[in-house]
């Protein structure tokens, strides 16, 4: 069904690279933060619509995470003057991992800085760098616990998201976003490809089908943040609950399944224009040596199983991106021919 | 599969009797008043809890329906001494059918009584009687409709119940049970017999498979009121949601699938022990000429297609009933072989 | 949130027509049939793929039923040159009702005919008409009965359809569609109107949102067949399966919730076009005087509850029909304003 | 709602064992061989009514696995003279962890044998040992990749298992088997225990509630196997179709929601007795210092989260276990109080 044989002009996940210093150990995707431009509004479409656990409220931001979350949070919405993706935070594994982030990210001339802990409610001492893709990205160990309220039905609302599952990234060059998070010791789950493209890449550090995909176009940009739920009925109602508020252009694309990673999933927009996916019923990565499937660019089922086309905004829209200061960082255009042309016959009925 | 022979002892639905009056065309099942021993406690349950919207509150009584129903209520709990149910209420057809109710209780030797409208809030001018099995019922034309919530997915919670579906009652002799209700013009769509017993008997007006059902017992006592949900997952939260509260020993009996009625069902008992049961899936009847579907007491499935054994309180326990004038009814002994007698070698493993 | 005064222009389902002849008394939609061009191929899509029950295979018609139906079969699909709908069938509720059509039909001066027992297998006499709309009805009161498989859960496929739901058909005109069927007794759930135009109506026998409903378009036309399944996780199946096959372009809208029934909606179209949809959890309407629900051509939740835009050959597609003799019908133009226009900017974001 | 302070009389996941050599790397629960006595009736259980998919079929053994599985077995059925579990399979990372494994059971003075490349069909080299508990366990890390069958929705039928979770084991000492699979590097996720006792523990490899689980009782004998399904319909349809086909005996406990793990179970039992759980939606438990939820022996909720007693045969049936020679191994008493005689006063309403 899946084209079996590796590609040599794609992405082989075999190969090391024996010059990159040790990059360090990552457990997860962790947590996002957002600038909002209305954190009542926010507050109001996160917790009141969709569901999410507030942890902490600080006036100026909001400390959200999800109902399986042990950590202190999945999501801090911060008030600010223009909506943008401030920092996209994985944890790792010890303390060593700081050291070893920040000696991975000084090798690739990275600028840097140390975070010490409890700058972020929650979140102990961490390292932020500027990624060669042009992210804001932090590394921590440590971690305040909250309460486990998996059990807690009784207060479960909206799409009652589990935990964070995942960044998409909008990259102009999606080879080169390979190429790094490789480096940093990330797995390759699936593809999107032609001949000559690598369109699309799903790579994973935790036991899923990704932590981190990339998404040709115009960046950085941040494409979307997914969050976990357990099951497709609560992603079918979360729409409803959004019909029923006359909310439902919050609605951008789906309900459907991904041909890509098999989930279940539907894209909504915050009010600020931040995209949200909820999703569902991946599968597992764990295994050693664990197969790639490659999807080809032709393939009108590799973005919606059922073939339904992608909604323009959906490739052409994302979130900016901030850099150490909080500054917007500059887009550089696409490298690389967009997806949604070479792709576009598949959407042809 | 199932015996497909009629049996000329148990009912056959075909079998008009010239003798009695033509009885009211009924609709379905409305509503049910029960006497709750602390009416806020009743309402956390059913309104915190179960999700049952609440309609008025006059601080004596709770007047309560589900989301689909566009009728005034479905469940009246009012205070009162003794948790006991005080009527179950049809609606018929039009006001004519309030004649034809009286005349066919004045025909039975039963006593009735007018009830002008609004004696009840939400409910037109309404014939009530004490019927020949001992239950107090009642029947009306008018009611006032209630704002359409269907689709204010915003406001479910719990098992977000839509509409009340059936009546299920304890009666000494079940197959009096069932000519009386053949006589008033009820349909017949299942049974639980065997070559000299009924055992059970499933009778509707409405579409589906029941508006009344028959379980056998000392009677007249009420076994549960059930309510209509969409779809099983509602069932499962419902449980998931009292497992979070410590509520658990609320749940009597499953989720499971009902052998009888293809229904996925669960009893929940309320804080005063009445039952209720959320149901789910059950299907049409509405065509002339509905084929009986006849259950062995000794098929295992047939009080739960799984297999499991009834738990003991789910055959023995059940709500006293009132009279006209609001006082218990003493109860008659069982007349006839117990069901769980019969059917219990279908628990063995 | 929906218009609750009665529109003086559009239909008041109270209004009855003194001059027309009383109407047979009409159960549901019981079954139709079309002409499919691979008679092979008709099979591997609605039995292989889809899952129906084959009652009858008689090489030049398979005789297909879903797995809660009782009656021999909901579906004829006949061996032809050219794709249509020949027929569209009511079961009504007894012999006199046959004789009742056909007194109602002349009345309007359409042509009918007798059709003896037998002539179409499982199904007993029956009278066909060319209706004022140009549609052959047939109408029949006796049908055969065949195995109950509701409970055979081990042999269910695909979308595991239940049962025939409903008929939607193009019309020119849509008030006129309803004139007729109001005087046929049909009664309104739901409608979709602005001050000016009836754009769509929602009409009903048995106790759910509709037997037969109206989009606007050149007619006559037959719109879709919708029928029942239990659950929405099996029209995500459904779609999951099609994707599997690589026939996702059979997918032509949904899966989705509609604003108009509430229900849980997939159109698929089958190899020669035909429009079939996947239907489940929309409402009891059985009680009298049951209220309509009104939609505003402009509520882009009207069509879709989550506010997607309908695909334009949802509105623009559909099957010819065939006369008593089995010849095709021409075409009448649409004589009112399109919904799709005046709808459309409610498509926008 | 749960306790919080660490026991000293329980196990505590902190403490790291200087005097053992380093375990392998285990990544997951692999596989299991389970003897059964009529392979075609097995067949007849684990293919045609679950839905597993057959790898391999060599008249003498049969080896199965789930849609979504990518390595070449979840389980061999071989046929035999008497029911058992033959061993029990785990992946380790690579080739040197199986040093790593002989050389870890050397220390304990357990038996080990290796096994060549391609003597379990699709396995690569191996290590077996009679492990401390009396179990035969298997340790491998090359193994055949099977074609993903994961988006072959037609073909899904049954249970649609989608991989192996886990093994649960009995032994007669619930903290040794705690402190052996500590040492062999396992996680602790979930106990229950009171002050004096460790009742039952989960611990885990991958990032799941469990890869093995111990139970207490007689030992050493296999508990169950449980396999993993993506939502809880599948759990319910499952037992459709075992009452559909008479086969409802086989439902041994649930479908339920568990204290423990959170997970939706239902217990079944294979035509020799070999218990087989399906289960789906547990937690995430990949972060370092994953919380230990500690459960009281005295909470009902603790086995079903509904309050549901279990069943006694769950308490005391299992099956027996062979050696590296295929011979029974005999049993040892529990020593330690039951959890069923602490807990039973839980079961009472």
């Amino acid at each position: 069904m899946h084209p079996k044989t590796p590609n040599p002009k794609t992405p082989n996940p075999k190969t090391p690279n024996p010059k990159t210093p040790a990059p360090p150990d990552i457990v997860r995707a962790a947590y996002a933060e957002l600038v909002v431009t209305d954190l009542a509004r926010a507050r109001a479409f996160y917790v009141d619509v969709l569901g999410f656990v507030v942890t902490l409220d600080t006036r100026a931001a909001l400390y959200l995470r999800g109902y399986d979350e042990l950590m202190h949070h999945n999501l801090i919405l911060r008030a600010g003057p223009v909506p943008a993706a401030a920092r996209l935070a994985y944890r790792v594994r010890c303390a060593a991992d700081l050291d070893l982030a920040e000696a991975f990210f000084a090798d690739l001339g990275a600028r840097t800085a140390r975070v010490p802990a409890g700058a972020t409610p929650g979140v102990g001492e961490a390292v932020r760098a500027e990624d060669p893709l042009g992210f804001t990205v932090e590394f921590f160990a440590a971690a305040d616990y909250a309460e486990r309220l998996q059990q807690r039905y009784d207060l479960r609302r909206g799409a009652e998201p589990a935990r964070l599952d995942h960044f998409n990234i909008v990259v102009p060059d999606v080879r080169a976003a390979y190429d790094y998070h490789a480096a940093l010791g990330f797995g390759l789950s699936e593809t999107i490809e032609d001949e000559n493209t690598l369109y699309a890449a799903w790579m994973f550090r935790k036991q899923t089908v990704h932590d981190v995909a990339f998404t040709g176009g115009a960046g950085p940009r941040l494409h979307h943040l997914a969050f976990f739920v357990h099951e497709s009925h609560q992603v079918l109602r979360t729409c409803d609950i959004l019909g029923s508020l006359r909310m439902e252009d919050h609605i951008e694309r789906g309900p459907g399944r991904h041909g890509v990673s098999n989930a279940f999933y539907v894209y909504l927009r915050d009010p600020d224009g931040h995209r949200v996916e909820l999703y569902t019923s991946d599968y597992y990565t764990g295994d050693p040596g664990h197969p790639v499937l490659r999807w080809s660019v032709r393939d009108p089922r590799r973005r919606d199983f059922w073939g339904h086309p992608v909604v323009e905004s959906w490739y052409s829209e994302a979130s900016p991106v901030l850099d150490l200061d909080g500054r917007p960082r500059p887009l550089a255009p696409q490298q690389q021919t967009a997806e949604v042309t070479v792709g576009a016959d598949g959407f042809t009925r």
